[in-house]
């Protein structure tokens, strides 16, 4: 391993910038896909987008002085909820403070001048790109990325690119209807896949069954809405908990509910899954496979990857953000 | 109008061929989509697909026949349930007797000898490709075509091309998953979408609730399974049938559900609807719009056209098979 080639060369690298509900984590990205330098921030609460801007920028140039060599940014990518690809902005996130439409690149274009070449695009399509350019997906030119998190977001590749659509908004699969008149989303809506699939939704799935069957015997039942992670259903299954089983089971027959819809759009080679969730490993994927097949068409059963991302879970998001910038 | 001067100069036409499950349509298409011809053949219940081909050919030289005129045939295209539009195969179709996965193009290559430029698609990716060269989208890149009939098909165009996806079956999006564990589907499955919107799926509708309000004084109440149609159902309607309504604003709310799925997944400009159901207007388009609205994130809330395909009905299906030829 040269690696330390890399920090006494001078060398071009590019800026991958995840913007999450709760932080915005930023790295600097070789042209390998290797994360030279990272940090997080905290991703305003209150809505000052200016503030932020000027912390991102205050950031970035930490991280260069860090690296203690001589090095070239070439561009920023970005990824963040709710991001257009086309114009650059951030257009009513239901998961950030910033409300309406955030000029969010060309905010930071006068930040970081005279850098310019810096785009922006849904955190999970970053994520896609991510799994494109340095993961699973190499070789493929039609696969879809879900992401399970405190949201679930996508990234749809047709013909070898992002999907983008008509307004910049394409692969938004984790607000497609799951269930009539079901649970409240996040965005307002009722019964979308993300109130049910994503880590959030699994919590509300091991509350709804605690209730259900008064399960005071459940390694469960002493959390509450707020004391509850994704984490602690997991361990409660890995010994065997029942509530905590039917909670993967549950998710994963909901979650091939929705890879069907999207494979019967899309006609995928394969579905990448990213996020807590998948760490759990069969527990959710078996069902989820199982359910995928029971919603197919015959033509589609049977055929469909579903796979694990290959991407670092702690550096997917700003790998695949600054693929953007070399792209 | 100068008709006769296509009667009467030697040109260059296509054939376009819509597989239905009762009837084949064939048309000889000039290049400005006009059909110059056009005749029906049974479409076999009973799986002899040599015979099939055979009448094809047959239809085909009678058409060109009776023209009158010195035609060339440059090509064939072929819309048909299931078609595979990378291999020319019609692969396991739910509504037909042909089992299995059939070379059609190759099987009719043969029969037309020397003509090879023959190639097929999805009946509804088709319809999609005559809105796109012929009809309202000519000038849109990303749209989607609904096709409501005996089932419910679709045809999905990004970036100005039909998607196939991995395996040619992109747009199958009659068969999401309306209602989990729903009504049976044709396709096996409960809960598509095809068993809710089509025009079979609102006879289930119209039964279902003239059993629920035992509506004995409703204009629907004299029909069964079997003698009821969609027309009957839009007649009775337009006189104010309260069932007949509830049916049409039923179906419009889970044809809007589902609109809404395939927005999150493409972000089209706009969504056209063709088929019989369309012809009841805003008795099924309003709830349809509402609906949508109501399951999008709000970024997209009233931002989709859903508009009324401008392909002749009867010729749409013919029209759109022969635009695979010209592409």
């Amino acid at each position: 391993m040269l690696t330390t080639v890399k920090q006494t060369q001078m060398e071009q690298i590019a800026i991958g910038i995840d913007i999450g509900g709760t932080n915005t984590a930023i790295g600097l990205v070789d042209s390998q896909g290797t994360v030279l330098q990272k940090t997080s921030i905290a991703t305003p609460t209150h809505g000052n987008i200016y503030q932020f801007i000027t912390s991102i920028g205050h950031a970035i140039r930490g991280l260069k002085s860090a690296t203690g060599t001589e090095i070239e940014i070439i561009g920023i990518g970005i990824g963040a909820p709710n991001a257009n690809y086309y114009t650059g902005t951030i257009e009513e996130a239901p998961n950030l403070s910033f409300k309406g439409v955030v000029p969010f690149v060309d905010l930071l274009k006068k930040e970081m001048a005279p850098i310019q070449n810096i785009s922006m695009t849904n955190d999970a399509n970053a994520a896609a790109l991510g799994e494109k350019v340095y993961g699973g997906a190499r070789q493929m030119n039609h696969f879809v990325m879900y992401t399970l998190g405190t949201g679930v977001g996508s990234g749809i590749v047709v013909n070898g690119d992002l999907l983008y659509g008509y307004d910049g908004f394409a692969g938004e699969c984790g607000h497609t209807t799951l269930i009539p008149g079901g649970r409240l989303c996040g965005c307002g809506a009722l019964g979308h896949l993300e109130a049910y699939c994503s880590a959030t939704g699994m919590k509300r799935t091991a509350l709804e069954l605690l209730a259900r069957y008064h399960a005071t015997d459940s390694l469960l039942a002493g959390y509450s809405l707020l004391t509850l992670e994704a984490r602690n259903i997991f361990e409660a299954a890995q010994k065997g908990d029942k509530i905590a089983l039917e909670v993967f089971e549950l998710t994963g027959r909901w979650l091939g509910q929705g890879l069907a819809d999207t494979v019967h759009h899309l006609s995928p080679q394969a579905i990448f899954l990213f996020g807590g969730p998948v760490a759990a490993g069969d527990f959710i994927i078996k069902p989820t496979i199982q359910s995928l097949n029971e919603h197919l068409l015959p033509v589609f059963r049977g055929k469909i990857q579903v796979l694990p991302s290959q991407l670092h879970p702690g550096d997917a998001a700003i790998v695949g953000a600054s693929a953007l910038v070399w792209k």
